[in-house]
């Protein structure tokens, strides 16, 4: 009878602990604050990462006719290998190599989306129970990634009075012999932070040191201000072997196309083929993105015309410099100048406004009597800031930062 | 000094546990096979299920246009939910929506491909330790998802002289208090088979009984040759909740642009929030398929003549027509005729070529012999079988048909 009692008497269909431990954290927060706008002001959300949104920021008619074409030919219909077109992995590594980090097509694998990349790249690398270090405040994908597959986090923190390098101590301090990768934001979402060659070595010093890989986000690595440069890890990194991700979505602007890649740089063989089989390996499960754009992609990247790509980084720019100099002036709050992304951390002095508990709290008064919405730094595991998102048209922009100052005129008490 | 040997100490990148156990069956047996086929004549390859390999199938006009639309609109390039534009899910619910399993867009998940809504089926179903129940010959992505996620696979198997039907007694008699879900693939592939009501009636009355959900894999649900009927499981179930997975790679003729869907069937609310809630949430780790063909949708679901599909089915039908007339006379073969999908399934009596230990044995002298290749059943978890795609041009068809019967009357040995 032990045999009958192994079988199921009733219903009982439940969702697997996978699922249940998939989360994104923003979700919970955002859902958390009543979205109750002033019905009196038009409702302005800086909340999204999407440049789409507005219509102010288009991809490029280059981008267009590479999609129709492909879609003409009636020659990528069919299934493409799993990790992507021989062509398009050409291509891409064509468009990201450099002498001191040379790419071919064996070290790209394309993805659905930069998510899908950074998705891949920690389950190749790590086992449940390992950890992963991430950055704080920082995107919430990681967490979201790592704990669906059983993977331990640990936040190394970011240092807002030193242009949000990491505090390499701590870095550090948190690695130990189940650190299965350091994953490094550069350009940073939240915080719109580059880092300098000099930061990059020292990262790179820490990895080397404790044998750890890196896992490079590099999705806004283009998207950086004029006079600030972009260095990826791996054109600074001698041996530590680098897993760069990246994709369409930012700097061409349709994040909604899902294609990404990872970009494997690994010069001394440290990973050897392991890595990359996995990689393989890991990509038969859903077989690559949509081969009509993976087609189209050689002419993604090298068909449109410099200035489209200035244009786009010259309107956050300019947003920016708008945005950072009519918030300095705000009593309580205080704006960190971005070098790159489409964000802006803006501080708040939070004893500054006592009937607000934190920076939930306080979006959540700013939607409801301001109708402005943006997403509080809780939902990158921060505290006491917020994040603006730089994309908005002018008009908006400049209203968002106007209905900002009356608010923080309404609430700050200069008496506490 | 305990907190020194949790360092690393050297370099030791290695793939995880589920990057090496995530392999495609299929492509170590391919692998294999030595392809060395006969440089005197042209190769014919009869092997991947990808219908567009020989430009003879090609989907429609309206597709192309309705996807040219989209991306002229500029209205589909950023962000969509997870799970897919409302809209989008809308079109697939309406398309699938029949009086006795009706849909709406909240019961459709949008995914990458049909491989990704299996993906997610299983893994919202399964915990690491529980088992799945797979058809055996079947489709070998099953296996991979499972064993790359640590669910653990049993064979249930199907009758070749019943049509390909389950072997009923042999299903029930694998179910156990772990057995996370029943995985139905109707029509079939490899088989081409095609059940009728009554069988799928006792398949809903075992997992009924044995309180099982059903994964039903109908990709190729709309491809069944005139007369026959294609019935979903959903259909005919009373209780049991069906996750139907299906796509547009087969009937549209566009494998590579990855869109497939998740349709959940839960009448009694057997499954509650819970698994609609995990699939929502697994789906946020990659964003869902490309905006540009979700936009395009609701037009390629509902725009092309029925006169596309029946052209693309009529085809398939008349060279399994042919290929069944040619190979039934063909000494030690018995093909099997299919019902539906584009595979045809050919039964090798062993017995009668000594020379050859096996399927993959005869496949690899076919080929070097005749330079026709296509899969031993052994890549289905079968013996003695080999699987032809019938999608190919029909003078190739019938070409590989010749060539058949040429090995097989020189290696036939009637003696044994
Ligand atoms: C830092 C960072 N990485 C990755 C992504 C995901 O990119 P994709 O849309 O290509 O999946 C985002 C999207 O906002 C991001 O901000
Ligand atoms: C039975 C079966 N299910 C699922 C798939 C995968 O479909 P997709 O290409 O949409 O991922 C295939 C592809 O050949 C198949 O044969």
């Amino acid at each position: 009878y032990e045999w009958r009692s192994q079988q199921r008497q009733q219903w009982n269909v439940r969702a697997s602990i996978q699922a249940k431990q998939t989360f994104n954290p923003i979700r919970s927060i955002v859902d958390g604050i009543k979205i109750c706008p002033n019905s009196s002001k038009e409702f302005i959300s800086l909340s999204i990462g999407d440049p789409t949104v507005f219509g102010n920021l288009v991809t490029d008619g280059t981008v267009r006719a590479a999609i129709k074409e492909v879609v003409d030919s009636g020659n990528f219909d069919g299934y493409a290998p799993a990790i992507g077109y021989q062509t398009t992995r050409d291509a891409v590594a064509k468009y990201y190599s450099c002498p001191e980090a040379p790419l071919e097509a064996k070290d790209v694998i394309m993805t659905n989306g930069c998510s899908q990349a950074i998705d891949l790249a920690i389950n190749v690398l790590a086992n449940p129970g390992d950890n992963i270090l991430i950055p704080k405040p920082g995107f919430s994908l990681y967490k979201t990634l790592a704990l669906s597959a059983g993977i331990q986090i640990r936040h190394y923190n970011l240092l807002p009075e030193r242009s949000w390098e990491v505090d390499l101590k701590h870095l550090e301090s948190l690695v130990d012999g189940q650190t299965a990768c350091i994953v490094i934001n550069n350009p940073s979402n939240p915080c719109g932070s580059v880092f300098n060659h000099q930061h990059i070595r020292d990262i790179l010093q820490i990895a080397e040191k404790k044998h750890v890989p890196i896992l490079a986000d590099e999705i806004y690595g283009d998207l950086v201000f004029p006079g600030e440069e972009f260095i990826s890890v791996a054109q600074l990194s001698r041996s530590v072997p680098v897993l760069a991700c990246g994709g369409l979505a930012k700097r061409w602007l349709v994040p909604g196309w899902r294609v990404g890649w990872i970009l494997i740089h690994d010069r001394d063989g440290i990973m050897g083929s392991e890595i990359r089989d996995g990689l393989i390996r890991l990509s038969q499960k859903i077989l690559g993105p949509s081969t009509i754009i993976q087609g189209a992609l050689n002419h993604i990247l090298n068909k449109p015309p410099e200035s489209f790509f200035m244009n786009t980084i010259n309107f956050i720019k300019s947003n920016a410099d708008l945005c950072f100099d009519r918030l300095s002036s705000v009593p309580g709050l205080t704006p960190i100048l971005p070098r790159g992304t489409m964000y802006m951390m803006v501080a708040i002095e939070m004893d500054k406004f006592p009937e607000f508990e934190d920076d939930v709290n306080f979006i959540q008064a700013l939607v409801t009597e301001q109708s402005v919405f943006c997403l509080p730094a809780k939902c990158f595991e921060f505290n006491n800031y917020i994040r603006l998102v730089l994309t908005v048209p002018t008009p908006l922009m400049l209203q968002a930062c106007q209905r900002l100052w009356d608010f923080c005129q309404k609430h700050y008490s200069s008496s506490t």
